[in-house]
């Protein structure tokens, strides 16, 4: 393992972080501020959501890169299944197709894959699979003539009504076999996987090659809320050495981005204490 | 399979169901109220929690049985781990048989163990499922004795940060292994597992004659509250039939009980409206 203590170009921030999903929260730092509040502690990338682009995906992409970090990332696909998805599957690919152009134009390599939950009425989970594994499968080539991975994400459980038809890596990997394409693959997220006592052994035997990213935080012991209320790193109950160790064990080699939605505590600090803050425990609890 | 469109008499009562387990909630029915409106319905048993009985547990009991129904199971141990149980493992253990004599005082067969979280300063959720085994293996021969099974319930994994070391049915049978005890054995709660795309075979392979419980309740797919906002049967996206029938096809023969958390719904309604609605769900979607 690289020695972080002196080195984290590996680590990212997920502007998410920061608190711009909510509107009314964080401190509505702009692209460009984010962008400089990292090149200048020494990050090494950002992962940038959708909402944040407008129409400015590329000069913000380029604009990263100027500051000698990568975009690690985009968030995210529309729900491609559930209650939440567009009513369609045509609204469901177009807008789908349109992520891909996205990440394309900021120049990323890796989109990530938020399922949505069970398909309405249909009661059974493997059946939603399925028929997110078909849409995957259909926007994957599309995709990769764009040099875009896709990242296939399980959510905890706790999500699994109508935001995740993946609970596990296990469920992940199922979904990547099915789909069958060479820039599919998953991506392993602390707050979503930290309590699976099969992890290690799941990534170790079906990962190699085939993890996309890692997300770091924490998990609260009196976590209060499914959706807003993740920890900073050694605030929890993970074990982010070990969750990190299977994950690079299974070959990966990118980034560590650090994904905190915080309603109630890291959205409310100052975005320059947070940033300090997350450098301060990569080196230490990571 | 039983016809329960005419005989419902595996239908059990948790009464948690009826609001009781926060102050101030639910209608605040005795126990005694919730027996006679239960058995005027045909309900064939109910569980009680261990704060209804005071020193009654005995005379409870016989109510029940009077009354021509069961007392299914008593909820339940202390916490055994993690940062909510007490302090010194002596109290723990106190605890522990205190809730096994009461359990053999009431005439039920089953007293259900909810974990408790990981131990404090150790990240491995494994190492506490150690603590855990250990616990429960110094207390079984005591509950042996006085005729009483202990049931390990596996809970959602959103509440693995200070309620549970057990997330799934498979970690459950884990302990259950590692204990090694006739009369230890797991308890299965839709609210806990229907996300678990592995159940149906972890029964199958490992369970045989060792579920002790099997808890009903649906999950809503935008449930709002990871403890207080379980759903009536029928109304979430749980695959109600397919639990069912990995649970009996493991040799389960015992009673389905209805156990809804429901703070701002069913806990606030008539309880005979509830009691009503229970038994139509259950002919109907379970």
């Amino acid at each position: 393992m690289r020695d972080f203590s002196q080195d984290y170009s590996s680590l990212a921030l997920n502007t998410a972080t920061l608190g711009h999903n909510l509107d009314g929260q964080g401190a509505g730092w702009s692209p460009e501020k984010v962008i400089e509040g990292c090149a200048s502690r020494g990050y090494g990338g950002i992962v940038f959501w959708r909402r944040e682009l407008g129409n400015r995906a590329k000069d913000l992409g380029q604009r990263v890169r100027e500051a000698g970090m990568q975009v690690v990332g985009l968030c995210r696909t529309p729900f491609l299944t559930g209650p939440l998805a567009f009513p369609s599957e045509q609204e469901i690919m177009d807008d789908f197709n349109r992520s891909i152009d996205e990440a394309a134009a900021l120049g990323t390599s890796v989109l990530t894959i938020v399922t949505g939950g069970p398909e309405p009425d249909s009661k059974g989970i493997l059946e939603s699979q399925k028929i997110l594994a078909d849409r995957v499968a259909k926007a994957a080539p599309f995709a990769s003539e764009r040099g875009v991975n896709l990242a296939l994400e399980p959510l905890n459980p706790a999500m699994a009504g109508n935001r995740t038809i993946l609970m596990t890596a296990a469920d992940a990997l199922n979904v990547v076999d099915q789909v069958g394409a060479d820039n599919v693959g998953v991506a392993i997220d602390v707050n979503h996987v930290w309590w699976d006592t099969t992890l290690a052994e799941t990534l170790a035997a079906r990962a190699n090659g085939r993890i996309l990213g890692y997300h770091l935080c924490d998990w609260l012991a009196d976590t209060s809320d499914m959706m807003l209320d993740r920890g900073m790193m050694g605030d929890g109950v993970a074990d982010l050495k070990a969750i990190r160790a299977a994950v690079e064990n299974a070959g990966y080699a990118g980034s560590c981005e650090v994904e905190i939605f915080s309603a109630n505590n890291w959205w409310k600090r100052d975005p320059n204490e947070v940033l300090d803050i997350i450098v301060e425990r990569f080196k230490t609890v990571c």
